[in-house]
């Protein structure tokens, strides 16, 4: 019976097509999902090439694995994680291991640790991204945790990862939550990203009157050279799907109202915990959370109206280009936010990251790919313990060079009272970055005036209060 | 014995203070603190007239107590709220009464109100708002939870009170924790407030090059009629202060490494958990955590250079009066997403608050009393289910009156390179949320795309998924 090499919990659109994808390099697998349907659809869609088992019974699925067991989890974060665990355990013996793949919270990775320790179980967290096709085709995998357990797996999975020349988009990350910790982040990037390419869409749409057509154009073109990237990419492709139903453009009959699977947030969420500004990624998500009031919106669009400067036409095309500067501005310290938190968690929580491996695995299988994960690696190389990347040489000649495009974009915004709140926040963290002195002191000043909260002062070591008046 | 009306635990200074403020009111009251040297200074403090009587023993503290016994803990939020009701509880009686008057996270809030429960003891959280002065002189409280408890303990509180026309600042807010979370959300507007507040100090000094005496000059004078507030009244008296030893304004040689007690990042936090876009408050939370890279900041100054338009003189004041306007606008959208995250956090936790209240104890004694709260009380006594001021016909008014120097504004901050989060967070939000159809339909499109998110239409019921290219 003991014939499969790798098992799969949970045979969804990812744990399906990863599945595949590790077949496809020659080991012999097996998936359990409850839903006949899905473990129906694992058979039917499994080529003669494959060797490929599905089943409904944690016990088959179990005893068809060679000992000791190498098991994945894609399953819904939170409680079913646990329920899969759990039905699993009592099945398993000492020195079988249990990856789990999917967004788990990183707290929730560390107390599983800790359980399955005790049961002498390996387990290890790993955050997997590349959507459905990097799975399928090979996705950035960020493993974190047992070390042992993961280098027993590393040869499957460095041969399904992504490669990017030759060199695979997977590598152990760090001790504990830390592959969850690092997939978290990699999502509050990508929120970012998304938040921003939506506004550069609305500033061209509603602002500069730009069609369909070569909406779809622009992001195509720009998807080229040191933008190029997987979100910029698709956003071309979106944009020239037409609806089978009504003949427009799909994204134009989508709901505006965003819905989020909460990785975002808990970034934002646990950025505040450690103390960590990412004021782009606090933004998309408020941002996703706005878009759910349509009644408000739809009311407020008739009561707070703003007559803006006609939209005017970009005839030359010279608009568009600082727009696109400013996109390349925007873009670079969305990333540097995202890496900064990672810098300041790695020290909250030892994981002891590097840096330049993070930015190595991103380059290739993973949503936030793109060009500039190149140059943010080298950055890290030269210095693994850079606190933000707009502090690199050559990063910061970039922001230097684009950030007349991001100061004219954003005025171009609140011209036209179209919200930008990627942009602004963009370059509000940019400039409070890089002010010396900041007017904070005011604050602590007001705090220490109704609250006696003490102050430091600039001149000498001490806590300092005042009777202000 | 059994001689004291109220007991405090925690002797600090909001909790003298606010014991003094109930001796003078008539009552006898007892304090309980560990460290002697409160104890000595309630006794040297207290004046003949005061029935004031501290100790260091919990057992002679509690048999100091008329029964039922009312006890308030003012001690610091987390473990020593804790340790305090661990210490007290054996001494205690069925049908005593605690009070949490400090700022208790408020999870904690409702386990603790479970766990006294069980145990016939009455708890109830109530914040307190005010500061040192508040506390002496009339504070505004925000008590929840434990109905009746409230309501034996009502006449000391509204005796306490700030009064504004003759009505006492406090009322029950609602059950649970509701008391500790409108506090919650207090703070979260004070936070907000406080960033705008440091940016206009920065944009009139560093934009416009006004001098130390104009700046306070001009926040005192800005704090008269519709703007009258306790946070630019007190802002012109910091402003005011001269250093003893330097002979500069002290404000100039306090560290502008902000601190946070936690209340502002609690309110960010839970607002993504409910669903409540409250960007200004997530960048002051965000602006405060950037002062801290106090190194990386210098560093950056003299990288990341911005050549922006020299600094210019306001001769004719036109300059500055945009810039109050502006202020005016982004202060009300400030308290807009703190009262909109009240109605939703109502909704979620069942606390059935009444908005019309929340404004109406906001008025005198708090941190973030102003002009502006009767308008906000008068919109919720319109219409109790408003989820925003900003559709409130008065406030919206203001809102378009003042927006073009928003605008303004913003732009004079881009162009001079000064960070300004809190404007720009503020026109963000009010654009976004004047806006009938936002251009995250794209984004619903992406997750469709890359995760087979599925996306709703706008033409048709349903949940859909699209095979993209």
């Amino acid at each position: 019976m003991e014939q499969y090499d790798f098992g799969m919990v949970g045979l969804g659109v990812m744990g399906r097509n990863l599945l595949f994808n590790i077949a496809d390099h020659g080991y012999a697998v097996a998936g359990l999902d409850l839903d006949q349907g899905k473990v129906d659809a694992l058979h039917t869609e499994a080529t003669d090439k494959q060797v490929v088992k599905g089943t409904g019974s944690a016990q088959e699925f179990v005893s068809m694995l060679k000992t000791p067991r190498a098991i994945m989890l894609l399953v819904p974060a939170g409680k079913p994680v646990d329920g899969a665990i759990a039905s699993l355990v009592p099945l398993l013996e000492k020195g079988d291991i249990i990856v789990d793949g999917g967004n788990s919270f990183f707290h929730d990775t560390d107390r599983r640790f800790n359980e399955l320790n005790e049961k002498g179980i390996h387990f290890f967290g790993m955050g997997v991204s590349g959507g459905e096709e990097g799975a399928r085709r090979g996705p950035s995998m960020m493993p974190g945790g047992d070390r042992d357990a993961y280098e027993r797996l590393r040869p499957i999975f460095e041969s399904v990862a992504a490669k990017v020349n030759g060199e695979p988009c997977v590598t152990y990350m760090g001790t504990g939550s830390a592959g969850h910790y690092v997939k978290m982040v990699h999502n509050g990037i990508e929120y970012g990203i998304m938040q921003l390419i939506s506004e550069v869409y609305d500033l061209l749409k509603r602002g500069l009157n730009y069609k369909e057509d070569q909406l779809q154009q622009i992001f195509q073109s720009w998807n080229e050279g040191e933008l190029k990237s997987f979100l910029l990419e698709i956003t071309g492709i979106v944009l020239k799907k037409v609806d089978d139903e009504t003949g427009e453009r799909l994204v134009e009959v989508i709901s505006d109202v965003a819905r989020a699977k909460g990785t975002g947030k808990w970034t934002s969420q646990n950025a505040m915990d450690i103390q960590a500004p990412i004021p782009v990624i606090d933004a998309a998500v408020a941002m996703r959370d706005l878009s759910k009031y349509k009644a408000e919106r739809v009311q407020a669009s008739e009561k707070l109206t703003w007559d803006g400067s006609a939209n005017e036409s970009d005839e030359h095309g010279h608009l568009i280009q600082h727009i696109k500067k400013a996109y390349h501005f925007a873009m670079l310290t969305i990333y540097a936010q995202g890496l900064s938190q990672l810098q300041l968690a790695s020290k909250e929580y030892q994981y002891g990251l590097n840096l330049a491996e993070v930015a190595k695995i991103w380059r290739g299988g993973c949503i936030i790919r793109s060009t500039s994960l190149e140059d943010f690696m080298q950055a890290f190389i030269k210095n693994p313990e850079l606190p933000n990347i707009m502090l690199d040489d050559k990063i910061a000649a970039t922001l230097l060079d684009t950030q007349e495009a991001a100061r004219f974009t954003v005025k171009f915004a609140v011209d036209k009272g179209i919200s930008a709140s990627a942009f602004m926040t963009a370059l509000a963290y940019f400039d409070a970055y890089r002010t010396a002195k900041l007017p904070t002191n005011l604050v602590q000043a007001q705090r220490d005036y109704f609250g006696a909260h003490t102050y430091e002062r600039t001149d000498r070591e001490g806590v300092f209060h005042t009777q202000w008046d």
